[in-house]
């Protein structure tokens, strides 16, 4: 199995490392990954200017590895276009540290990773850990690993892409895999607003999670259980529900446009 | 009417100024934009620096205007979250020079903007004009009024929006408006390998469509008939197809972990 591996912590990120440790024993490994963090990158590529790619290493690997100054995405497309020199089997990203569910999922520099792969024709896989504290790898590392071999036997459909998060608990205590769909959980953003020593007014953004609990069968509903949550996410976005509404609009192409 | 302009071409772009004086006459017009280009930025936001909002203005307009520091969703969260003080009825995010559809949709700034309004909970619109060269927007920029007036009318569910491509056609000639579905129309990824004057090899990502026609009634194949395409978009990614395949699969938590 090739594998090629990225996250958006960055390549000096343990969490990659768990990741190339796990994959070494049976895989030829390779990784793409930022030269430092990218988180919430969402799936930006960069085109405005250019990209570099240093030989890099991870500790206790023989891995070939790579840091380039690009998003996650940048990562895959440099990994598949030139470093490789063939397409590998399947993409790992992450893992990452904290999760990547619910509405939060379009802004994940993790996920944005794995939908690249999954552009590129290639199945894909994006791994996150449930915690922001203490994160505990090993388990996710092994079930990336179990799920990677699963999907080399089986296949995964065009234009798809598996979104997993591991509860940071250690494996006995995790209680099962759960296939779940997406839920709304979100963060709340929140702005903070100060002035800098000059007085010029600036803002920090962050967010705090919304206390809202998810439905049954979601990614978040599964974690709070214990559970490893996988998302089978797909890259067409259309909601048919609402294009039945749509159509019945009284739109037309504007006669009259004002400003010629 | 009280309406977010944002976009991804920078504060500066005519695709802006268009949208804000169409909407001038019926809206009361707030704008927060980039104070340079950010294309190809996907959803990201800003969380690791601060972010600037300077206040600025649009030629022939009095609309209220800030340049930020920020992507396009920071931009949005800037403007629901202090400048604007209080909620807009609706965000638009254009008009994008080039067209925004197929699986480049989760690349785009544009897009990534009316995503942020959505996840808000405001109806919201990106608007995006179907050629890179010499484009005309009064069409667009009407269209996107009367959108907007029919959103206000009719309402969007939660968690959608609306991703508009018009053709750059003289409004008679375009041939009406498909509510449609995404396409799977992509740009092909290529990779320019260069050497600096000081020998060392960097690279510019570009893209070129790629040769397949997309299925009737997609984005694609609207535009490609001179028609205006409105394609309803949800924020759930999750692929029920897959969800069903994959709970099939027999995937355990890991007993062993090799690095603990």
């Amino acid at each position: 199995m090739r594998v090629l591996i990225t996250n958006d912590d960055g390549i000096g990120s343990p969490g990659l490392a768990a990741l190339v440790h796990a994959f070494d024993a049976a895989s030829e490994v390779y990784v793409v990954a930022p030269e430092h963090e990218r988180s919430a990158t969402g799936h930006a590529i960069t085109l405005h200017k250019p990209l570099r790619a240093h030989p890099s290493g991870i500790a206790g690997s023989a891995a070939q590895a790579w840091a380039t100054n690009g998003t996650p995405a940048d990562c895959v497309a440099l990994g598949m276009l030139d470093l490789l020199g063939s397409r590998p089997d399947i993409v790992v990203s992450g893992i990452n540290v904290g999760p990547n569910m619910g509405r939060d999922l379009t802004y994940s520099g993790t996920v944005s990773g794995a939908m690249e792969g999954a552009i590129f024709g290639v199945p894909s896989i994006a791994v996150s850990i449930g915690s922001f504290r203490n994160p505990v790898f090993t388990t996710a590392a092994q079930f990336a690993v179990d799920l990677a071999q699963a999907i080399i036997r089986y296949g995964l459909p065009e234009d798809t892409l598996l979104n997993v998060n591991v509860p940071n608990l250690p494996g006995p205590q995790i209680a099962g895999v759960a296939i779940t769909r997406q839920g709304t959980k979100r963060y709340i953003s929140r702005l903070e607003k100060r002035t800098d020593p000059r007085g010029r007014t600036y803002y920090w953004l962050t967010g705090e999670p919304a206390p809202q609990m998810d439905d049954e069968g979601t990614d978040s509903w599964a974690l709070a259980r214990g559970q490893i949550s996988v998302t089978p996410i797909g890259l067409d976005l259309t909601s048919e529900r609402l294009r039945e509404v749509i159509a019945r609009w009284p739109l037309a192409v504007p006669f009259e446009t004002p400003h010629q």
